[in-house]
């Protein structure tokens, strides 16, 4: 198929740093090209991929100090799909909110991914207002705060199978804490588990400007506290197999409405079980007594941490093999573009190239 | 004509507070519809108005405390008028940016007046892009900034002309200073200029909670210093004739690029001069030695107080009347429409609202 992929500007793709949605689009561009499709990516102009750049600025917006207002280079990305669209068999937005009245014209060829939480009060009149519109949930739980909608289908996120590797013997083990440092993903849980669990706890997290109050007076005193805490700040993506992949277990305490929790399969890659608070896409993802525990409170979590040798990390990745490879991300998607009710053959788009009408076909 | 007017929602139509742009949207529809145009204006549902309203939301935005982002609604306003696009010989939009991918389809039949100030630094790239989209600024001044791109004119803004009454006779005048209490606005000249003239200075402002700071260490305590300034806090537009009316002249001792500036006006309604500093619009606004002063510094804004007698209040309104009505205003925007490239005429509209191709015309 004749796809078009189109990110979001305030990273790269992939993101240098953060920036979960440009790295999902990363992965699941590059695995549709080695499937074999024409891909064409609408991105920023640092991006890296193997498909078609369209670039639309020179540099990742979050990334150029000049950049003020992100507004007016998203519309610039959307003249650019615009101009091409009749291009493309399917058209597939990660930008959740602004392209809908645009694609209204070749809106049976548009399938737009909602990477964000969707809890929130300005969302149900907007999507009552699309409810046409094909959309993609990245967990059935993200789903419903949400008024009736044209839900395509859910695709959970997948990573390339040999991003990360499975480490199936661990020694001397730790707890891992891998993310921000907020309120809604409970580090402190983290701690108290930890500490309850005499297991030794690595926490690697960035702490945003937004973050700093809470951070100060509630996460640091704890640490002090507790000697069997170590802080390493911020990893970056080279570091991370390491850090998960020595680890015990990985904690996920959230408290929060989590859409999917992509570090969930990142632990389970590296073989390594995650004890999960159930909250959001969790029960998704997480196979309970197979690729980790799922708990409701810290002394559950307790308890999972004593269990964590009845766990067999091999079966930890072999269940990230089975559902959370790039590979059965990708063949999801295409599952759904051909689905979508404007959806255009291969054939089909090759006639209309070659400037054949339809009504000839039916002739011949 | 068949004219649809697009105003942003963060205010009603008219405002009830601030809002520069819905403020003028509103005196521009009331008057078309005066002038016998078919008017379908696109705003908050709290607006009001003798044109046909297309209410997008219960209520402007910024009165919404559930409202956290503005996005979505105006995406929804956008897909109204995609809707009912085909009906309008001329679509007007008051909202900047959001439209202009959406809109190229009948770009034709599309202009965009541009409110705000143009020298930030996203916008010369996004204007690139759309450089054929039909723009309207509020003074020349304003383009400056600009990279090349399709001006359709500019258009002074304008006041119905019983809005604001004048008052040719002032006694015991004094100075006016009406606006917001900000950095770029000066108030600080305001009360100086007045200390130094031996005159009463009247303000009349608000103090948005970013400019909190300025107020406390800069303005709060010059007022303290100056016996004879008065500080009045905000007042309603039915306070304005007053404050103005009986003021023998408005400072304007503005230092920043002013797009428009429609106090000026409004005091010129009221027949009182301005003293205004050479910046941003002034000049195509004032005329000097007629409707006010234009000076370049507090020394000059001095001695323009001491030549207030020799400017005559009835040449001010007189001024006003001439070149800012809602009228004129109106006729301008209504040229503009009618210039278009692919403005429609009305017996072309009725034409195809009754089913007859263009083609038929040709031949008969």
């Amino acid at each position: 198929m004749k796809i078009a992929q189109i990110a979001p500007l305030a990273e790269s793709v992939p993101p240098l740093l953060y920036g979960g949605t440009e790295r999902i689009v990363s992965y699941l561009t590059e695995e549709l090209v080695r499937q074999g499709h024409d891909v064409t990516l609408f991105a920023s102009g640092d991006s890296r991929t193997s498909a078609e750049l369209v670039p639309i600025t020179e540099k990742a917006l979050r990334l150029n100090p000049r950049v003020v207002d992100p507004i007016p280079y998203h519309m610039m990305l959307l003249e650019e799909v615009r101009r091409r669209a009749d291009e493309f068999d399917a058209l597939h937005f990660h930008i959740d909110l602004l392209h809908h009245p645009m694609t209204q014209d070749f809106a049976g060829r548009t399938i737009t991914t909602l990477h964000g939480r969707l809890d929130l009060p300005d969302l149900p009149p907007f999507y009552r207002t699309f409810a046409d519109n094909s959309l993609v949930s990245i967990s059935d739980h993200q789903r419903l705060p949400m008024p009736p909608v044209n839900w395509a289908g859910t695709v959970y996120h997948g990573l390339p199978a040999g991003l990360l590797s499975p480490r199936f013997q661990v020694e001397d083990g730790y707890l891992a804490f891998l993310g921000r440092i907020s309120p809604e993903k409970r580090p402190d849980r983290a701690i108290r588990i930890a500490a309850r669990s005499g297991m030794p706890l690595r926490i690697a997290a960035k702490v945003d400007a937004v973050d700093r109050a809470y951070w100060e007076s509630d996460i640091a005193p704890l640490i002090e506290q507790y000697p069997n805490v170590r802080f390493i700040g911020e990893i970056n993506e080279a570091q991370k197999a390491d850090f998960l992949g020595r680890a015990s277990a990985l904690l996920f305490p959230i408290d929060w409405p989590e859409p999917f929790g992509l570090v969930m399969i990142e632990a389970m890659a590296c073989a390594t079980p995650t004890i999960a608070f159930r909250c959001g896409s969790v029960p998704e993802v997480i196979d309970h007594g197979v690729s980790g525990f799922i708990v409701e409170s810290e002394d559950e979590a307790v308890a999972a941490v004593a269990d964590l040798p009845k766990l067999d990390r091999a079966i930890v990745r072999a269940a990230f093999d089975a559902r959370f490879t790039a590979e059965r991300m990708a063949a999801d998607y295409v599952a759904l573009y051909h689905d979508l009710p404007g959806a255009r053959t291969d054939a089909a788009r090759l006639r209309r190239e070659r400037g054949e009408g339809a009504g000839l076909q039916v002739v011949a």
